[in-house]
């Protein structure tokens, strides 16, 4: 694995990569938003990406880059999540198997999605085994390309199309809001932006419950948590990584958290105000930045809706609280 | 008011007068949906247009059109749904007052909204009250000028924009299947289609529960109904229009009907799998062209959402059903 921190010219080849596979998702804006903060508001609407979040470009980028032999004998990955449909997504485009391994209590429609898409689950148990040792001892025994979900050059450059984009089409911007994870997406973000929008103020923002980001960036080192308790089921890692942590260090301004409450109240703002399915965790940056009145009155704020995979029933079922 | 028929030309200036207001809603599309139907299909988003609407379109071109004394006068109309919503913001966003007729029975939310826009809200009883004579009195006794819902040049016109900016950014199609109500969407369409695309099929759908447009082309007069039983609030009109009618019955290849199951299962599609709300309405198009897989294959096909302004909690409740 190649373990040099990637620049903002890999986020402009993975650009080229991905083209003509990935959708180039629209900006859209709400007046009653950009009227309640005095702002100007651009979601960047990675709901509306392939699979139905931003993962789709990190994983597509990285798959791309496999030789042949890479190519005949498969991918593997740990993931729950986008990720896991990502990689199976962009190894049927690109025609090679992929093993995904998944936590056997991982909801069933997110099994199926990634079994639709011509994945090979492997299924384990989250409370005894370590899903990071069995995806390195599946890719050792078989041959396997890893592709974790955030710790890989060619993940952050992908991620890193998206706020390109954004930029592109709106111009420079004076905020950034980002969902902040493991950090494949934020450090991305971050290489485009210092490239496109050199004065942008860009922000992680981690849920309430689980700031192991915030405390990394101020105490200067990877901070480790137990996996926090929060909807925002996208941004429960434990740690940032040692590729995307130094890029953040770097270029980040500043990471925040919003509450599950906030994310909600987003949730809601976006299926009633904009017509839009927001998954939870696609709703960290815009929460951040609602609860920010005061630092982005007449700005020109962009922020970045990561995903839109929520569950139905489960939406409704946080709506209706 | 004027009673001449609109042409495309009238499209075109409409276009002009809305440019700088109303949103150029983005072309969206499902490879899920696309696989599945085996054709190209381009969704005109409306539900994303400012206030939730295609109606925006139609209400600012006729309100741009109204000279000083008609604005100092100000606007009446009658209507329970989004005309209403459109109207009220097309006149502040132009500065006349607007006063409205709703059944007073109509959701509290639709009055809120319209009232949030500044709208004069007059209320009626649907059971006993007529709201077009309502609407007529008012309009005579504070000399306001009356524009309703779909029977007006300069809304039709209005609404053909939408098809107009769709082949305009796709190019030309094969099908293209619009939501009707009482014809103003599918009449101004069918102008922007047959000067756009002259060779791409144009229908109109309704709900199964209300039929009256099928029953009108067929029989080649306006046919009456009474007001149909459908979870398609926009379309329970109960006959098609003066003008609307003769532009549709020179335009239109055929109207074709949707089933309320078929209403929701779309909306299931929509928020599942392109996360976006769909009003009930605003499914006409798409759950005909779903429902015709052997008559789209291979073809480009275009739907025009109309809107996506649903509660909610009748979201949730229709997609539990």
């Amino acid at each position: 694995m190649n373990t040099a921190l990637p620049g903002y010219e890999d986020v402009l080849a993975a650009a080229g990569r991905i083209r003509a596979h990935a959708h180039r998702t629209p900006v859209l804006t709400s007046r009653t938003l950009d009227e309640e903060l005095g702002a100007q508001v651009f979601f960047k609407c990675e709901n509306l990406q392939r699979m139905g979040a931003f993962k789709f470009r990190g994983a597509f980028n990285a798959l791309s880059r496999f030789d042949a032999d890479q190519r005949r004998a498969g991918v593997a990955t740990f993931s729950s999540g986008n990720h896991a449909q990502a990689i199976a997504l962009s190894a049927r485009i690109l025609g090679m198997p992929a093993t995904i391994v998944m936590p056997d209590d991982a909801p069933a429609a997110k099994v199926a999605a990634t079994r639709g898409y011509g994945g090979n689950v492997v299924l384990y148990d989250r409370y005894k085994d370590d899903r990071e040792q069995i995806g390195r001892e599946l890719a050792r025994e078989h041959g396997l390309t890893l592709v974790p979900p955030y710790d890989h050059a060619d993940v952050i450059a992908g991620q890193g199309t998206a706020a390109q984009e954004l930029i592109e089409e709106v111009g420079a911007l004076d905020h950034l809001f980002v969902p902040l994870g493991g950090g494949g997406l934020l450090a991305g973000t971050a290489l485009a932006a210092r490239a496109l929008a050199p004065q942008c103020k860009v922000y992680g923002v981690e849920p309430e419950a689980g700031n192991d980001g915030q405390q990394s960036l101020r105490s200067g080192a990877i901070v480790h948590i137990a996996t926090p308790r929060t909807i925002a089921d996208g941004a429960q890692t434990q740690h940032l990584g040692n590729l995307t942590f130094p890029i953040i260090r770097a270029h980040v301004d500043d990471i925040l958290t919003a509450s599950d409450a906030e994310l909600v109240a987003c949730m809601r703002f976006a299926a009633e105000r904009m017509k839009l399915v927001f998954e939870p965790t696609g709703c960290l940056g815009f929460a951040a930045a609602r609860a920010r009145r005061e630092q982005v009155r007449g700005a020109r704020v962009g922020v970045i809706v990561s995903g839109g995979n929520v569950d139905l029933a489960r939406l409704c079922e946080l709506l209706s609280r």
